[in-house]
């Protein structure tokens, strides 16, 4: 085994039971307390587990004592038999039982980020679940604001907007029948958060190692009635700059916790580009299914090996490729969610999780499904057709006809400026086809429709484009204009203009201010051009560069035996006859 | 759940453990007979095992009564009970007891595919184990020979390589323990395989589905000891040509039995790149280890869909990235594999398998780990330290250096023909330091070392490098000439020579033939360059080329802020003023 060490686990639902796929990789035992046959255990056959509730003192104190280590896969455990088994059995508990104590609280939580400098919404305790309180709240910090509970919230659970004063009785109906659990004291039911007017929400999984901090990519997180829904990964639209925010962010803000093991960090971007936290998990998360296909070490096994002292690196927390994760969500029917799993089944590279947990309720989080694809905009289209049926929008045909394999997307995009380049980027355009690689072909002057060119050339990319052919003569401003506005390789083919010998179409090219390359080719060599896009393609990774490398070896490896063959030739029937033979052609 | 139907297996070693961990997140029910905490077991809790042998007729007859397939981790299985039971108790046998009683007798396995056409070494039955029939064989299949038990087999246990006469007794001897075992008709014991000199041992798992043949990549296997101890996926040193041929000749082959699910065929290639088969294991096969991390959808799902008619595309096999598989095999202590398992641990992208087999012998599979990196060379450079733990190579150095960082492997070569270049290259250098882009520097000329220089552009995809710039001024055919020898993609970098503009060495490096193209940038316009080289790895998807993005995208915000700010200053002190700091400088 790859540890000596075994880990007891309060809760033993979904987040318990992707643990445990990691753990039975590493031959790590895993002791769950839960009700038995739950989702986790089904996975874990021995007889360390505990049949009880995780919230139950004996139970809790029975997991110590047959355990090394433990840790949660819920914060919304009792801290105080934590700390009393921590100090009494010595049992290790991560992250530390005072980080869930503040966790689990959310008021607790934020004060603590706002403390220590860690940008979060402003936040106010109500002294009690009353209108009073709540009006005086409202008059600190604005209307709209969000209303919380305290503790035992999630997935929107305990959260009520209120936008207005005729919004405060229904919030505190809402959320009143949750001061009677727990016996909570009056001052310990409520807060109210400043509202974030945010246009994203992003969200970081970070390790606390006992020696680093390390984080997975950002992720962009879309939330559906207040349950996590789709997460992209990384964030689509975001700048490298908020990108880095984003990251520093996070990792400070799990800093702040004593502990090891892995933290969800929930952001908001607002329209500014500032990120304010808006919550911490201390565990695996929703937005971090996604690491199991797309990066090299899960959240999950990460989890295992910081609460083991385990080696970690940052390298093994990288993208390995795009990814989308979506959710799948008990629905209207019983089968619902067996509906939607099927269906992604008959999807591309398409990984199908579902938690074995029987019964279906509606927004009961049933299985997920997690593409990875060599782009994003690949990974989108083989998730369509299983979000149009989550969506209720999908049609007989687009559920339907995806088994036949679908139209590759175009990774070189030809642009001319004219149609009268057209013949001159012909056998290029044969040679892409030749080769096998998916391309689009488009009229767009950088004169006459600059604003096309420019935006043609700034979607590219996002549309799962890699490499951009520009042609152009005379003045040929197309490549380096197209070049100014992506950051993909563009490659330039000088066509001669009618007049002149085509100087001033390579120069035009070819002479591009520093910071602003372009990959000039000769005059007119198309070929050139399509086997210079396929080259770069080949410099990849990902299976479509594979072929494309295949492509360029055949090729090459057909142009010698061509060479060869004519030279055969020459020798055999000497060079008058061949000579002969070519003018005869 | 994915599918309705309840799946029996006979036995629940590792390769049964892995095709459960594929089952358990597709909620697919699997009923396992084998002993009671088999490997499989351990992670599968339910009441629907079986404790006992998969030899038992009344253990798989129970089996049979409880599941709706029957499928095999082993092909060492009772083919008459399993035809009695898909007989008489109508249950799905997959693949097929007939495709199961051919391949599990290797002497008919071969005649099978030498009837059909199929390329495979020449085999003869011996009608009794003894020197008579040894020297009659060998007479037919010259020696050397290979000896083999037609049962039994595997992981080298069952061959004796015959490679003189004075071989016969010592081999007869090793093999007639083998008779014994199961009553053996004499004639059903042992067959002669023509010797196969094979350069290089090749693998490719297929897939048969209701309507399908499709194939994983062609991998290379490296065995020791007869037993597998890594795969290499792709093969390395194998031309497309080869590889087409091995996936061809592996789907003939498949298709040659009756039956769904995955098989494991394994190939030697021979100096005159023919392809042989050597072997075909009717099940998941050590050399698809692999796809769990590397393909979309692993060779235990694979199976799994393919014996349950739930959808697989050909693309779910596509492989993800370059990946190597070694195996982990109790060594000489009882804890040897522990010590390469926590090794692998400490490396970065490393993905630690283990079993749960208990105790080691010596050569027992205890494990796995499976790299997958952008390159095949960053993949080996990962596994090195592990792999000299394995060999027994390892340096206290090599095997506690590597928890730091280490140095990444050059993704960009810079070559110049003469060091009077450099200075010229110098800003684009240092652009590619300020971008993060691992990069190396060399000397090599096209005139004066045009054997190095070939050599090292040859070399250059295989030891990790992606794009190549070549500097070079005059006659100025060092960029062409490297074009000429790798299928990289290579930039051209025109030096302007003592004498002269620089023309020739533009049209020099610009007007390369039709079907060796080089990216031509401005004379001495090493920043474009370096510039052009970041967008071309920034076009690939891993996450070095999402890193090259980030950089490309920051210089671009860097530039036109540069720009922006200069505008403005323009603006408030205007253009008289502006100049005249522009001369003082």
């Amino acid at each position: 085994m790859a540890s000596d060490r075994t880990v007891g686990l309060l809760g033993g639902g979904q987040l318990g039971r992707m643990l445990l796929q990691a753990a039975n990789l590493l031959e790590i035992k895993v002791n769950i307390l839960d009700a038995a046959g739950s989702s986790a255990k089904q996975i874990s056959a021995h007889d360390g587990h505990i049949a009880g509730s995780f919230k139950d003192r004996d139970a809790i104190r029975a997991l110590a004592r047959t355990s090394d280590v433990l840790t949660v896969e819920i914060e919304h455990v009792d801290t105080y038999i934590l700390e009393e088994v921590a100090r009494d059995l010595g049992v290790d508990v991560q992250p530390a039982w005072s980080t869930l104590r503040t966790i689990q609280d959310k008021f607790l939580q934020k004060g603590h980020l706002l403390e220590r400098g860690v940008a979060t919404a402003e936040s106010l305790a109500l002294a009690e679940p009353s209108r009073a309180e709540l009006e005086r709240v409202s008059a600190e910090l604005g209307l709209p604001l969000m209303l919380k509970s305290r503790r035992e919230a999630y997935d929107g659970r305990g959260n009520f907007p209120v936008r207005t004063a005729d919004d405060f009785d229904a919030a505190l109906q809402a959320l009143s029948g949750r001061s009677a659990q727990g016996g909570l004291q009056p001052g310990d039911v409520l807060y109210a958060e400043k509202w974030a007017n945010f246009r994203m929400e992003l969200a970081v999984m970070v390790v606390k190692t006992k020696d680093q901090v390390l984080s997975y990519p950002t992720v962009e997180t879309i939330h559906e009635d207040s349950i996590c829904k789709l997460t992209y990964a990384p964030a689509r639209r975001v700048s490298s700059a908020t990108n880095e925010r984003a990251q520093a962010l996070a990792r400070q803000a799990v800093a702040c916790f004593a502990g090891k093991g892995v933290f969800g960090v929930e952001m908001f971007l607002l329209p500014d580009d500032t990120l304010l936290i808006n919550e911490i998990a201390p565990r695996p998360h929703n937005s971090g299914h996604y690491t199991i296909e797309a990066c090299p070490v899960s959240q999950y096994e990460a989890h295992l090996r910081a609460i083991l002292d385990l080696p970690l690196l940052a390298e093994d927390l990288e993208l390995r490729e795009p990814s989308i994760m979506l959710n799948i969500l008990g629905g209207a029917g019983p089968d619902s969610h067996i509906r939607i799993a099927r269906e992604a089944l008959r999807q591309r590279r398409t990984k199908v999780h579902l938690y074995g947990k029987g019964e279906a309720r509606k927004g009961r989080k049933m299985g997920h499904i997690t593409i990875c694809a060599s782009t994003m905009a690949e990974a989108e289209a083989i998730l369509a057709p299983t979000l149009a049926l989550v969506d209720g929008t999908a049609t007989p045909q687009s559920s339907h006809g995806s088994e036949s394999p679908s139209k590759p997307s175009p990774l070189v995009a030809v642009v001319m400026g004219s149609d009268s380049d057209l013949p001159v980027l012909e056998p290029g355009l044969k040679l892409l086809t030749q080769l096998g690689i998916p391309h689009t072909v488009r009229i767009t002057s950088a004169h006459r429709t600059p604003a096309h060119m420019a935006e043609f050339a700034r979607d590219a990319a996002a549309s799962g484009i890699r490499v951009l052919i520009g042609a152009a003569g005379g003045a040929a401003h197309l490549p380096g204009m197209a070049a100014a506005h992506t950051w993909l390789p563009v490659i330039g083919v000088p066509v001669k203009p009618s007049i002149g010998d085509g100087t001033d179409s390579v120069l035009s090219i070819l002479n591009m201010p520093r910071g602003v390359p372009v990959a000039t080719v000769a005059i007119n060599n198309a070929v050139n051009a399509a086997l210079l896009a396929a080259r770069i393609l080949a410099a990849g990774t990902d299976a479509a560069a594979l072929r494309a490398r295949d492509a360029v070896r055949a090729y090459a490896a057909d142009s010698t035996d061509e060479v060869m063959g004519k030279d055969a030739r020459l020798e055999r029937i000497g060079w008058k006859d061949y000579l002969e033979g070519m003018r005869a052609k």
